[in-house]
């Protein structure tokens, strides 16, 4: 079949709008047409050749929603006409990280994965006969797209495209990131570093499980007001302020915050977000990703005293499982997901949307197909 | 009254072996007979001028066992024939750290514990007229000392002393950093990285509570040995291995440890141990003291995809609470502390168990008064 998508032929060069050879779905795969596309700094990261494992030509897109249209031999889970989000995170269900209960890094497919083709080493698209890899083996920058059925969350109907796809990614990993990773409980104090997406989501997310204070740290005035939407109470400049941030931030949670939050991908960030934790049980939660080769540190003295320095990548969210629930808070008015929804384009001017993040002019911009 | 003690007039000297003046307890104090102390790595470190704090002259030892032979007024907890263990991080039970029941780092008596005086400021030794200071709040190389209530844990009296002095320090750090810091569980597999005291607790630990396998790290052949004797299964020297330390244990634990624990003190080995968990959900604890103005590192990576740097002190006991059961665990045989005391010294002789230490020749030496 064919399939209209914007293509990175190579790095650094603006998407091409080509239409493509797909095939359809083997044997445990599905055939998703989507509906709704976000742009995500990683699309951004790959694109600007920052990422040492990044392969071209490709399909690129991680976070998406569409429907269900055919499905391969041995599919099971889900059918034709089910809405559903890839996942970039698949559930296997039977891999040890699956079934340790203690982890959604299902590590089923990630070698394929990670080298841009399908489960089976081969590719689903292609262009006058030139094959195009897949990235993050969601490729949702392509109006049809072909996934394995581990890597599908099926979510509820009534679900806008729009919105969900956005729990594709960054709303699950800013949410799970504190429902999963830290565990705040209500009457926390919570420092977040960086008010972008992720930070936005890690504040509302904050808001919904009862944290007392929410601080939002950022160098640009701009995000204060993005933050108190979602819930953040006070919000701190670093540049504006006459001290170094970590004491500045100690003496605003007396003594600590029992959780922090990196959505920066700064290591020096990294840094300062441990030692803002409170002595004895601060937890600190490293979201961003870092530049390749840097490194984070502190003195040892800052565990021992009771200090949790942890990570979470898509907030710990197990997809098949964890994702519909998500959407369903959504749903239900319990976090907030269209405010953040800053741009909506059509495919054609999907390039718009790279500009606009790197101008710093979006929270999310969603292509609709 | 007069009492027996091995001061540390200044640092790099020899302790002393004079008879000090000692005020009795004043409220909320409780004087105490010390019957055995073991000598720490922490005392070598104070009396080598390594600690940038340290203040002389003093009396070193915060390792003890003893019977409490007066108390002070408003003293309810303890009386006069109980056995205790000083406790240099005490247990006031009405602090913020305390209340919160996430930490044993209780923050009564921090400040005048640092400065090496009792609560009120003043110190309770002298030796002709000049002050002489307490340290860690407990001074256990003295054969009389004074401490506050909320710093002694009243233990069983058929403990022997000599074993039980052990739990002052070693023992309940070790043990306490898997029981209350990793919380390991029964068939987990575990690695522990430097084989001195400490390491041995650990391992012991990790026997109690069913761990699988229980792999010790050690420069050092000689150490296999004692690691055996204390529930150790397998035994590496990273110096007699055909590849980089982190791989080997990846391997020998089929990708990496559920739990580690550094020590060593050495901020590389912290590396190690955290790069040899297990991603998705493995623990390092780091237990030695670093170094001052040593930091560790790491790329941010090895927590975004699950892995958990934390860190220990005291093993996370609460000290009034803790320190009873750990005692009470050693008098049913769940744990064993008469192996690890290697060597048994008067007073006198104190000044060897510093050089048997330095030495490698001692796990634990003990002064019997």
């Amino acid at each position: 079949m064919k399939t209209r998508a914007a293509v990175a032929f190579a790095e650094k060069q603006p998407l091409e709008i080509v239409e493509l050879d797909l095939e359809g779905p083997k044997d445990g795969e599905v055939l998703v047409e989507i509906m709704a596309t976000g742009i995500c700094h990683t699309d951004a990261y790959t694109l600007g050749g920052f990422d040492s494992e990044g392969i071209f030509p490709v399909v690129l897109g991680h976070e998406g929603a569409g429907i269900v249209r055919e499905v391969g031999k041995g599919v099971t889970s889900v059918k034709a006409g089910d809405h559903v989000i890839p996942l970039y995170t698949p559930e296997c269900r039977q891999c040890k990280s699956c079934l340790s209960g203690k982890t959604n890094l299902c590590t089923a497919i990630r070698e394929t994965q990670g080298r841009g083709v399908m489960p089976d080493g081969t590719t689903r698209f292609s262009y006058k006969g030139q094959l195009i890899y897949h990235y993050m083996g969601c490729s949702t920058f392509s109006n049809f797209t072909v996934l394995p059925e581990i890597a599908v969350a099926k979510i509820r109907e009534d679900a806008p495209f729009k919105a969900a796809c956005y729990c594709g990614c960054g709303v699950s990993t800013g949410v799970g990131a504190v429902i999963n990773t830290a565990k705040v409980e209500a009457g926390a104090n919570v420092v977040v570093f960086g008010l972008g997406g992720i930070g936005l989501n890690v504040i509302q997310a904050a808001r919904m499980v009862g944290a007392d204070k929410i601080i939002g740290v950022d160098t640009n005035d701009s995000k204060a007001e993005w933050g108190r939407r979602f819930g953040m109470t006070d919000f701190v400049n670093p540049n504006k302020i006459d001290e170094d941030i970590v004491p500045h931030l100690l003496r605003l949670t007396e003594g600590g915050a029992d959780y922090t939050f990196d959505c920066t991908g700064n290591t020096d960030v990294m840094r300062q977000a441990l030692e803002a934790c409170h002595r004895g049980w601060g937890v600190s939660v490293v979201i961003g990703v870092a530049e390749a080769g840097k490194e984070i540190s502190t003195r040892p003295f800052q565990l021992v005293t009771g200090r949790v320095w942890k990570g979470s990548a898509f907030g710990g969210v197990k997809g098949r499982t964890g994702v519909p629930k998500i959407v369903d808070w959504y749903m239900k008015g319990k976090i907030e997901i269209d405010p953040m929804i800053t741009h909506i384009l059509s495919l054609e001017e999907i390039n718009k949307a790279f500009d606009l993040m790197h101008e710093g002019k979006s929270i999310r911009s969603v292509v609709l197909f």
